[in-house]
């Protein structure tokens, strides 16, 4: 069997990060072990990383924002001498499955803009000290820094050399970020990208790569005076206890997973997996008190877990059905806390947004089932609008004294939890008509009987008793039977209407176009540059141009 | 060697299409020619097409344009009973290459952008008369129009059958169309792209899938009053007389093709395509005189032809270079020609304005070099700025009584020639800094030496006598030896910068998806459902998710 890869972690059990923290500047210092790949096979040299490294770097920004609310400024920087980070390893990257080289990607990505939500909504800000060579994957984390700095000792350089050297995009949001966020010149931009030895000094800020050049002489008194001036920046609390993120309940069984509010049930042979999420027992009087332990905090990591738990190590299992149980009444109680205007509810918020967008960017099928004894209610009723099908039981069941099960929206549908492209779901669920949304805030606290949720477009269909059982497994059935490639593919370009951010450009075209290089034989052929690299033989490349 | 594919053709040649033309409205009525497939090996059943079927549409919709200013509307509707069209034919699809599938996919997704650049800009209302079965291309090409009317006779349904039924997406604009023109609700979206039988009658308008359906009794009645209702918003002229579009002249050589305006030279053995654009020698009195033996007009046709020569026909030559001869102060006086406000400088304003867009989506590698002799101004700086690299000589050679080659910016540079992006290529180039838009326009109409174009940040660098020859031998052929793919995936991204339209949709996203679908067995391998479609044998799919 496969190992399992899994995405728990804290500071105690890091092997190539280090997060040091002085006042309200904290460093995050890259110093990866050569011999702590995640997989047999390759050693990580060079500062370069593999999925390892990069479970490390989101655990650290999460605790980061969650326990040290006094943190205004994260410097990152390299531990080793003369190179910041050569990025993603090579022989791991070559030794990788087609699936786990894009889910590797897909996770990176995820944290490069969970840095970038960490600097715009968390009020952490985020400097980028490189020194050394700074390449590929390298440059693409230091670019998620809002201020880039770079010495300048005629060896620090900058680079996307993945072009010329291994027939790939330099696919970690690089190419996205050149061209939307540091907004560089398109022509430079494309000779950057094929020039092995990068760009230094100068010539860096000038083309906008970097922010700003400092010499050796007055490096770290710069460094340490960019983040100081950044950190005053912050909207951070003053004299705020942050909360520590203890280990998550979690036991596995052969067919699943228990979490603390949480069930994940595998069905191998239908290919899905049901997650049913419990609603709170009961809400705190104060969820700083409460801390990890409040539901909305433990469930969002829960669930986050699970989303990853599913991606990697159960690839077979195209469907994810989404469940729940428990008091709607209390989740929108739940909600009522987190709605509050204080740094630890932001964070818990803000927390949900990234889960429910990790939810969105997992390319399996969605379906959601609201159900009698259900409690699709205010956070937790983004995953009706997150699926690609909601389906609504009507009325109840004989037999069972429960109510007709409702749908609740609260007042966190209508903000908190944007997407990619930086609308609500809801929003945008009705972009063809959006007095649609209108009626739905109109409807906001009213728990919602199928009729009513499908009037109001919330739900893609409704049963009832006679139907449901037959139309259910129909549906999750047929789902099963369709090409997984063509849904992933299908998926991508639905979800995804509106607007576009450098978010969803970054996961739809720049991730569409690295996932094709991937199948290409230049790239992962046996006699491509990824197979081939460093074996001393050149690839062999198709000439055709497609 | 393989067969040449032709793009030019004329009514008189169609074997596909008819185009009735009746007082201001003209039907363009599909019935294609089963045994009239392009390759061998199909037949072209349902009205199902082929590229061959798409050159002709493009013909038929440029001609429209040009050739009748009176029309207003333009009824799209097939000539056959029961179907209105099936799609792409599936075995075409099967049998393609993936370099086919893919240039193939591209030229029809640039006709149904230029159907819908007609409605928007020439006043051409586009209105599908759906009648009978409208599957996956079928409801794309109906899509594209401003208006879709559905018979309501129980029968006639649209659908997007491509993912169940063959594993691919529907990738000519459907899945983009869907979204972001019709703007259908995802979950519904979803839904309809995986029910083989479609929607129709009421449910198709409910869920925004056409405009309209209308039993059969008033039909044709109803198309007529519609078609009159959309013709009487329409800005064209009254009482002008159209342009015939006549033959290009055109000489196809071993190494190259030989036009009026334009000199096509081949170098496979450095893989590229030297294309060098003649000036005018002189300028009309008058354009609608001139007609199709216009500069402008002949030689955007004549490029728009090279382009696609060169995608379909030579596939290894990974680089366009762009180069030029002439008299600059020619090319701005047919600019100022062409500035008019006018229909028919109207229409060659857009026809370049869709000539240059496809340059931007060749996936080749494109270099402009502004040599001593050359002409780039106005219309034609554009190519220095849809270059990935714009290489301009500074000063005179030895011996060479030639002035210093300039670059000249005329009006048309700013505003005329905006991009898929929505931006004119200046605007996109300076995106950072957008200050550098003002200060070309401040240097409009001046012929700038080379020193001048790269302070302004219009080339990507320059060289002298001294440097010239080596440094753009060096330039050609390192990027020659780069691999083919990783290129076209690295262009497709930095070419694109700035917001998102539909148009950058269906070529960003949509189409990286559909690329990386027909790379993947599920689609094309031995048991893949394209492979085995209509065998009577069930697709074998892998089940992993990546």
């Amino acid at each position: 069997m496969m190992q399992r890869i899994d995405f728990q972690t804290d500071p105690s059990g890091y092997r190539h990060w280090r997060v040091e923290v002085d006042g309200d500047v904290a460093s995050l210092v890259l110093d990866v072990a050569e011999d702590g790949g995640l997989f047999p096979g390759y050693e990580l040299k060079l500062n370069s990383y593999d999925l390892g490294v990069d479970i490390e770097l989101a655990d650290a920004v999460q605790r980061l924002r969650f326990e040290h609310p006094e943190v205004r400024c994260v410097v990152m920087r390299s531990g080793k001498e003369n190179v910041f980070c050569a990025g993603a390893n090579i022989r791991m990257l070559a030794g990788a499955s087609h699936g786990l080289k894009v889910n590797f990607c897909k996770f990176t990505n995820e944290t490069r803009c969970a840095i970038e939500d960490a600097e715009e909504n968390s009020g952490q800000r985020y400097l980028a000290a490189v020194s050394g060579a700074c390449a590929g994957g390298g440059y693409e984390i230091a670019v998620t820094a809002g201020h880039v700095m770079l010495v300048d000792d005629r060896r620090s350089a900058v680079s996307l050399p993945e072009v010329p050297l291994l027939a790939v995009l330099p696919g970690t949001g690089g190419l996205t970020r050149l061209t939307d966020k540091r907004k560089v010149r398109r022509d430079r931009a494309d000779v950057f990208c094929t020039l092995e030895e990068g760009v230094r000094g100068k010539r860096a800020v000038e083309w906008r790569l970097v922010d700003e050049v400092v010499p050796p002489s007055r490096w770290d008194e710069a460094v340490a005076a960019r983040a100081a001036e950044l950190a005053a920046l912050s909207d951070r609390p003053a004299g705020a206890r942050g909360v520590a993120l203890t280990p998550l309940r979690r036991v596995f069984r052969d067919d699943g997973v228990d979490y603390g509010h949480l069930r994940v049930d595998l069905d191998r042979a239908g290919r899905k997996a049901v997650l049913t999420l419990r609603g709170p027992d009961d809400v705190p009087a104060d969820i700083h008190a409460a801390g990890a332990d409040f539901w909305a905090l433990a469930l969002a990591r829960e669930l986050d877990d699970a989303i990853l738990h599913l991606r990697l190590n159960e690839p077979e299992l195209g469907l994810l059905v989404f469940r729940s149980e428990g008091d709607p009444a209390k989740v929108l109680a739940a909600d009522a806390l987190l709605a509050a205007d204080d740094w630890l509810a932001r964070e818990i918020r803000l927390l949900w947004k990234r889960v429910l967008k990790r939810v969105d960017m997992t390319s399996r099928s969605l379906v959601t089932l609201v159900e009698p004894g259900s409690c699709f209610a205010g956070t937790l009723a983004e995953l009706v609008c997150a699926a690609d099908r909601a389906v609504m039981f009507a009325g109840t069941r004989a037999g069972d004294n429960r109510a007709a099960p409702v749908l609740t929206l609260g007042a966190l549908n209508f903000g908190a939890y944007t997407m990619a492209n930086g609308l609500t779901r809801l929003a945008t669920r009705f972009l063809g008509e959006p007095e649609s949304v209108d009626a739905a805030r109109a409807a906001q606290d009213q728990a919602l009987e199928a009729d009513e949720a499908d009037a109001l477009g919330l739900v893609t269909v409704a049963f009832d008793e006679v139907d449901w059982d037959d139309e259910v497994r129909m549906l999750l059935e047929e789902r099963a039977s369709f090409s997984a490639d063509a849904l992933t593919a299908l998926e991508a370009n639905l979800r995804f209407a509106g607007p576009e951010t450098m978010e969803t450009r970054i996961f739809g075209r720049l991730t569409a176009w690295q996932n094709w290089v991937f199948q290409r034989p230049s790239a992962v052929g046996a006699d491509g540059a990824l197979t081939r690299y460093g074996s001393g033989v050149k690839p062999n490349y198709d000439p055709q141009r497609v």
